[in-house]
Formats: structure tokens, C-alpha cells, sequence
């Protein structure tokens, strides 16, 4: 039985991600060199793809990485001499959290109850924070923080740096560049790739408070300092040898979402959010776990199971090959999570909901 | 015309690695999770095949970075809390000091010209130093230090700790980790994969100093400090979503060598690397580039051109297809680099010994 994902990372595959590796083969993708031309422009066309794609103005520059998590690092390493804010609701923002501990920073909080999330009138930003940490996405709890109220906070707080953590909603987050400092996801979600790869956008200003940094005798890292990343993306080359076969297939699935363009990306994401939840909402062995409809995420769609969710989850592979996220850490045994990401079409969403009423 | 890679890094793929990605595709392991017991299986397969491979004993681990570039900072980050040690004599062994440098250790060096080896009896070891940091395979110059003399260095200096950068010659250095403590390599040279994988085997008295580090209230970093590797690593896990398909990739590759047997492969190494140098020996066209036999690389062989290099691999790929490497940084338009790697078998360097015989 061919399998189909809905698990919030890693994720299914997008449908072109299995032959854009087989072209890479052909093409010896695997062994150019990356201080070679033929490198310079698989980065190129990533970068232009990605820029579409996020409407990136001029000043943001595309950095790579090996993980989303190896950006928690770098950014705080990067541009937080002293402190830190944090916006944390769930397991993943709170781990954000205390890597800015383990790097010796002053790391303020203001913390919500896992389920809950942010608006941006109740946050008070401690006046000496130089970068404020936000979460778009809960992928542990199904929250979503809106662009909106990311803008809002920016706006409120110009002097500061805002960073984004879109792990589980890029390209699904419409966030303003123009506004938002930096921002940053891995290629396993919602663009539907094998795992190894982070994405960091970040503009001119956060390289500038890292070289002052540098000045002030901090330690800022190495060869993925941003100085160095943004040094070598000049000319579209990376500091190490990076995973060349991703950045390849990347930039081709970023074209591939161009094509059938950020918008109707979007609107779809939207409609099959609707429907799971709708289905939940007149489902006897289904509750909405996210109380405030107004953060409840489009992109990881978190369900209280009345029965026990490993039978769930259990059950609906092996009759339908359908598989579901299962509830994330201590709420293992009691929720589903279901992500909504572009690997899954309305049609599929539908047959998962009718799977799922059939399961009882 | 089918291209086969003497380049050394990003190297040519070793002829099974392409079909392992095609059974990682039709196994779904680039969607499955990396907390689940498919993927601690997985990493367990890969633990068991290095362990054969590189005879390590029960003490070392078996953790997984980005790159071995990422391995130069964490292992200086983890195992020195003031002064390192560098023997320098090429572009990546300067690097390495130089990172230490930028974590603002108090690095010392022993350097000697490009070209040029180290031998155990000339090194005095700084007595404060606490890491060792040597450099079996010089990648850019070619040059080698033998086994028998990092073991030698080991054993004169047992109160400090030594890491060995294998980058470009594992499997074929064959260390004694019962006396070394650590090592690392990627996966681009000899495995012959796609690059995006750094290996690090370090030893448990490694991570022990890293705990003493964070006691005495250093940086040691977050996810991928030594004890976060660690922890992680005695369930078969990673701290953040890794590379997972290079991973399932590597323990197929590893299992592929085994079945060769490290002796075979380190033997045929020898027998090219051989033929390769005295090919060299009787020519008109090239010179063997380090002067000193016992410290000339088995991996990578690095030869002067007596006419411009770019030209005798611009001439020899559109001839042949077989792509040299050229020289490095300054050396690119008068060297070539020639990796000698398992990719490669005796039949096809006796090949390009010809092909390069009839350039002329």
C-alpha cells in the first residue's frame, strides 16, 4: 500500500521531490565541486526562486544552514549581545528559549499555557532586548501566531530586531520584509524534502549588529558566523561544503510553488484547514484542541482524540496507508496532529476526513 | 559521455551510493520521523558499520554534524577552555587554528611550509594546551601525516587530548582509537556520497571535559555541544531533525566497505596511489609535488603541471570524461589534485595514467 504523510516533520514529499534527486543524479549534482560556477548557480537559483516565492526585498540575503535548529543558535550568537526576548506557548519556542540561556544571555520570556497564543497588545518587549524571538507556528501545539500581529510588534518596536521561526508555515506565512528582520524554516515541512537543510533569510541590518558585536570582543561562531555566510552568499558560495543535492532540489520545489504560485498556495492551505476543522467540530471523536479560532494554525492542525491516538494513528495506516502525526510529547496517547502542508491536496484532505469518520 | 571524478571533494560517488538513495525513496525515509524506532535503527545500522570499519572501541561514540567543518568548531567550543595546539601546514589545518583563534582560545601552532609533513619527534607539544589538533591528510597540498606518528604524538602527550581531521583520508588512515580521542570526516571524499554529513567520533572522556567546560561557566554551545550529542546519541538519536537520508546512506556505504574489508581497501589505496606516483616519477608533463616520500599523501595525490593545469583538465575531461581536481587557491592554474578513492578501482587509474600519457 502506497503510503501518504500528513506527519508535521519530517513530512510527506512533495510529488516532484523523488525527480528532481533523480536529476540531480544525472546531472552529477552530487559531485561538482561548490566553489564551481555550476554550484554559484544552483545557489543563484534558489535564491532567485526563493525570492519570488517570499517577496524578499533587495537587503534580505538567503543563508543556509543544516537545520532550523542550528538557526535558534546562530541568530542568537549572532545579533544578542546582552538580551533576548522570547514569545513561548509550546515545546519549540521554549527550546528557543534556552539556547539563548546555554549562550549566556539575559533571555526574557512572556510565557502562555501550551494551546494559547499571541496578540500583539498584551506583549510588553523589556526595553534592553535587541532581538525579539517569535514562533508563527507551534508545530507541538497548533498554534499560530498571525502576521499581523507580527507586524504590529515590529512596528511597536523599530528599534529592535525581530526574528521568525516559520519551521512548520513557510511558505504559508505572508510575512513583510520590509518590516521583518529575519526569518527561517528546514526544508522537511511544508516544502516536502528529505531533512539537512535550513533556510535563514536575514537583512543587512542583523550582519551589521553581528560585525559590532565582533568589535565589542563577542564571539559571534565560525565559519556560519553571519559575517562569513553573508561574505561568501555575495558571490554565492557557502563557508563549508554544504548539502549541495538539497539546495538543488530547493530551489527546483521553490519553482515548482511559483508555478502554481504563493497565492493559490495559500487559499488551498486555508480551504483544507476549514475542512478538518469543520470536520472536527461536528466530530464525535474529534475536539479542536486550539481554543481561539483566531490561532489556530492553517498549516499543523492539532486534534484532541476521545479514544486512545496511537490506536488512531494505528488503525488509519494500516487500512487506508494514511498517517498521522501523533500528539507531541506528553499529549502522545491523547491528540493527533495533521499537517496541512502542500504535499496534500483538497481531494486527499477529504479522503483522510471520510477515512477517519469510517475508523469508528 | 559518462564523467568519472578524481575531483577531490565533493568527490565522485561510490558506484552503490545511488541506488541507496533510490531504496531510501522507495522506503519513505525521507518522511519518516527522526524520533520513531525506524530511524533509532537506522543510526544503530550506521554506529554498528563504522565501528567495524574503524575498529572503535566501546568508550567512542558515533555523532553526526552538518559538515567536519562544523566538527572544527564544536570540538574546539567543547574540549578547550583556554589554549589548543595546531599543527599547520596547508589551507584547511590553517582554518582550523583559525577558528580557534575567532572562539578567542589562545591557539598555538607548530607551522611549517605548504608542501612540507610533520613527524612526531620534531613537535613540542605547549604545556598548557589541552586539545591536540592534527591533520592526517592535508586535502590542498597532499601531504600525509602517517599513523604511527600521530600515535607517537598521543603517546608522548597522554594528559592532553588529541582529535585527528580524517576528512580526506578515512577509511583509509587506520587509527588506534584506544589512544586517540577523536576523529571526523565527511561524507563527500572517500564515501563517495553527496556532501551534507559530518562524522564525529569522539570519545566519552571528550564529553566529560566539555561537562567540566560548562561547570566552570564556558560556552560549550546548545543542541550540539558534546553532552547534547551524547545524550542523544545512547538512544540512537539525534538533538534536531538530521540529515537523515545521508545517514541511512552512510550505513549502507559503510556495510558495502566491510564487505570489501578495510585491508583490501587500504591495500589497493597504496597499489594506485603507487602506480599513480611513479607514473609521475617517469614523466615529462608532471612532478610529484611533495618532496618527502613518507609524508606524501595516499589519498590525494598532488602533482606540478610543467604546462598550464586548467588546460590539461579542461583537455583531459573533454577527451575522456575522467574530471581531475586542480590545484588549490594559489596552485589552481600550475597543480592538480588527484583523489584516490574507493570510487575509483586500479583498472580505471591505470586508465587515466594512459589518458594523461596521451594528452601530450
Amino acid at each position: 500500500m502506497n503510503k501518504l504523510f500528513f506527519t508535521p516533520g519530517p513530512a510527506g514529499l512533495f510529488p516532484t521531490v523523488q525527480g528532481h534527486y533523480e536529476q540531480a543524479f544525472r546531472e552529477n549534482i552530487g559531485s561538482i565541486s561548490h566553489r564551481s560556477s555550476t554550484f554559484r548557480k544552483i545557489y543563484q537559483h534558489a535564491d532567485e526562486q526563493l525570492r519570488i516565492l517570499f517577496n524578499l526585498p533587495k537587503e534580505t540575503g538567503v543563508l543556509f544552514t543544516g537545520s532550523a535548529t542550528e538557526v535558534w543558535e546562530r541568530v542568537l550568537m549572532n545579533t544578542v549581545e546582552h538580551e533576548s526576548f522570547h514569545l513561548v506557548n509550546g515545546s519549540f519556542s521554549k527550546k528557543f528559549h534556552e539556547f539563548s540561556q546555554q549562550l549566556h544571555k539575559f533571555a526574557h520570556k512572556f510565557e502562555k499555557p501550551f494551546g494559547e497564543g499571541f496578540d500583539a497588545n498584551e506583549i510588553t518587549v523589556p526595553e534592553y532586548a535587541e532581538l525579539i524571538c517569535t514562533t508563527t507556528n507551534e508545530t507541538s501545539s497548533g498554534v499560530q501566531m498571525r502576521v499581523q500581529e507580527i507586524h504590529k510588534l515590529k512596528k511597536s518596536n523599530k528599534d529592535k530586531l525581530l526574528v521568525v521561526d516559520m519551521v512548520s508555515s513557510a511558505p504559508y506565512t505572508n510575512l513583510d520584509f520590509t518590516l521583518v528582520d529575519s526569518a527561517f524554516f528546514s526544508v522537511q515541512k511544508a516544502f516536502g524534502m528529505p531533512a539537512g537543510l535550513g533556510v535563514w533569510f536575514a537583512s543587512e541590518e542583523m550582519v551589521e549588529k553581528s560585525k559590532r558585536i565582533q568589535q565589542h570582543e563577542g564571539i559571534v561562531g565560525t565559519y556560519h558566523s553571519l559575517p562569513s555566510l553573508w561574505e561568501n552568499y555575495k558571490k554565492f558560495e557557502t563557508p563549508e561544503t554544504p548539502n549541495v543535492l538539497s539546495i538543488y532540489v530547493l530551489g527546483k520545489v521553490a519553482e515548482d510553488f511559483n508555478r502554481i504560485g504563493v497565492e493559490n498556495i495559500r487559499k488551498e492551505t486555508e480551504r483544507k484547514a476549514k475542512s478538518l476543522y469543520d470536520f472536527a467540530k461536528k466530530s464525535n471523536q474529534f475536539d479542536i484542541f486550539v481554543e481561539n479560532e483566531s490561532h489556530r494554525s492553517q498549516t499543523v492542525v492539532v486534534l484532541n482524540c476521545k479514544e486512545n491516538s496511537s490506536k488512531v494513528i494505528q488503525d488509519l495506516e494500516a487500512k487506508t496507508g494514511m498517517v498521522l502525526g501523533s500528539g507531541y510529547g506528553k499529549l502522545k496517547e491523547t491528540q493527533v496532529r495533521i499537517a496541512n502542508f502542500p504535499n496534500v491536496n483538497f481531494d486527499q484532505v477529504q479522503e483522510l476526513i471520510e477515512n477517519l469518520k469510517n475508523l469508528s
